[in-house]
C-alpha cells in the first residue's frame, strides 16, 4: 500500500493524520502541486483526474478522495475507530465531516485558489485546462469562512469535538482546514473560544505533525 | 423515520431513489425550496443549514446530507447492498460517487445556481444571507459539466455501472445529476453512446420514478 502525497497540501495532511491515529506506517511518493507535477502525464497516468492523494492497493488498485481513502483504513484497521460504530454514530460523523467539507474546506478552497497568483490560471485543483480565477469566487469564499467558524464555534460550545463526544475522521478535517485556512489570514477568531479550546486539544494530539 | 424533502429538487430525490430500492416507505414533509421554505425559521429549527434532505429518526435524531442518510440506511437494511460490501468495495463505491459529486454535480449546480432568475440573490443552497449569481461561475461550471461528460462516457465504456460491475449509490447520484443538467439544456451528448446505454438501463429501474 502507498499513498501518492503532497507535504504542504490540506487534502493528504488528512489521510496522513488519519493514518497516524490507525499508528500506520505506509510508503509515500511525493507529488508538488505547485510545480504542477500532479498535472503532468506521470501523475494523470496513476490519477486522471490529476488529484492528490490517492492510494495504491498492493493489487494495483487505486483508490482517490480523502474519504474513500479512510474508509478502505477504516475498514481494514477499524481501531482505534475514527468514522463511527453503529449507523447512527456512522451517519452522524459523516455528516459532520461533510459539513467541515462543505460549509469549510470548500469556502477556502475557493478564496484560496481564486487569489493567489500561482493558481491564476489553474483556479480548479486536478483540472488541466486552464481555468482563471474568479475573483467574485475569491469573496464569496471569504463570506462561507466567515459562517464556517460561527457555525463551528456554536457547535463546540455544547459538543467536545466536532461530530460529538468522540474524537473522529470530522476532527482531522477540521484541524486541516483551520490549519489551511491561516495561508490566506483566516485563523480561528480569537473570541472563538470553544473552537479556540478544540483546536488546542486536537492540536496538541501526536497525529497532527503529520 | 420521515424525511425533510422537496420533489423537484435533485439531491432529495437521491435518498428517495435510494429508499426505493430498499423497498423501504416512511413519511415525507414536503418543502418549498423555489419559494424559500428551507430558509424560513420554521425549518431552520429543523436543519440550521437550511439543506433538504434531512431525515428525522424516531429519536428525533436529525440527519443531514446525502450520503449520511443513505450511510444510515444502509447500515439499517443491508440488503440490496448499494454502498459496498468490503473494504475495497465500500472506499471504490464512495470514490466514484464524490466523483459524481464534485465533477458533476457541483458543476451543474454552479452553472444552474449563478444563471437562474430566481435564485439571483439566493446561489448558493442554504445560505440565508444574500449570496449574488456570478456569471463567470457559471461558465465554469459549463466547463465543468463537458469535462464530467467525457469522463463518464470514457468510464461506462468499459464498465456497467457508474462505479463498476454493480449498481450502486454512484448510480442514482449521476442519474439524479443527469435529469437536473437538463433543466439546464445539458443533457448527455447524443454521441456519448456508453452513457446514453447506462443512462435507458438506470431509467428503465422503477426506483428512477422517486
Amino acid at each position: 500500500m502507498r499513498l501518492y502525497d503532497c507535504k504542504e497540501a490540506p487534502n493528504p495532511r488528512r489521510v496522513r493524520i488519519f493514518l497516524k491515529e490507525k499508528r500506520l506506517s505506509i510508503e509515500h511518493i511525493e507529488i508538488n502541486i505547485r510545480a504542477g507535477d500532479n498535472l503532468k502525464p506521470a501523475f494523470l497516468a496513476v490519477n486522471p483526474r490529476g488529484l492528490i492523494p490517492t492510494l495504491e492497493l498492493d493489487d494495483g488498485t487505486l483508490i482517490d478522495e480523502v474519504v474513500a481513502i479512510c474508509r478502505y483504513i477504516e475498514e481494514m484497521h477499524p481501531t482505534p475507530v475514527l468514522m463511527g460504530t453503529d449507523a447512527k454514530s456512522k451517519a452522524l460523523i459523516e455528516s459532520r465531516n461533510r459539513h467541515v467539507e462543505i460549509d469549510g474546506i470548500n469556502a477556502m478552497t475557493d478564496a484560496f485558489r481564486n487569489s493567489v497568483p500561482i493558481f491564476a490560471k489553474r483556479a480548479i485543483q486536478g483540472v488541466v485546462e486552464e481555468t482563471l480565477a474568479i475573483p467574485e469566487l475569491c469573496q464569496r469564499g471569504h463570506a462561507g469562512i466567515t459562517r464556517f467558524y460561527d457555525a463551528l464555534n456554536k457547535y463546540l460550545s455544547t459538543h467536545e469535538f466536532v461530530a460529538g463526544s468522540q474524537f473522529s475522521i470530522a476532527d482531522i478535517s477540521a484541524l486541516c482546514a483551520v490549519d489551511f485556512a491561516a495561508w490566506i489570514k483566516r485563523s480561528i477568531p480569537e473570541e472563538h473560544e470553544h473552537t479556540q479550546r478544540w483546536y488546542a486539544a486536537v492540536s496538541a494530539r501526536e497525529s497532527s505533525r503529520a
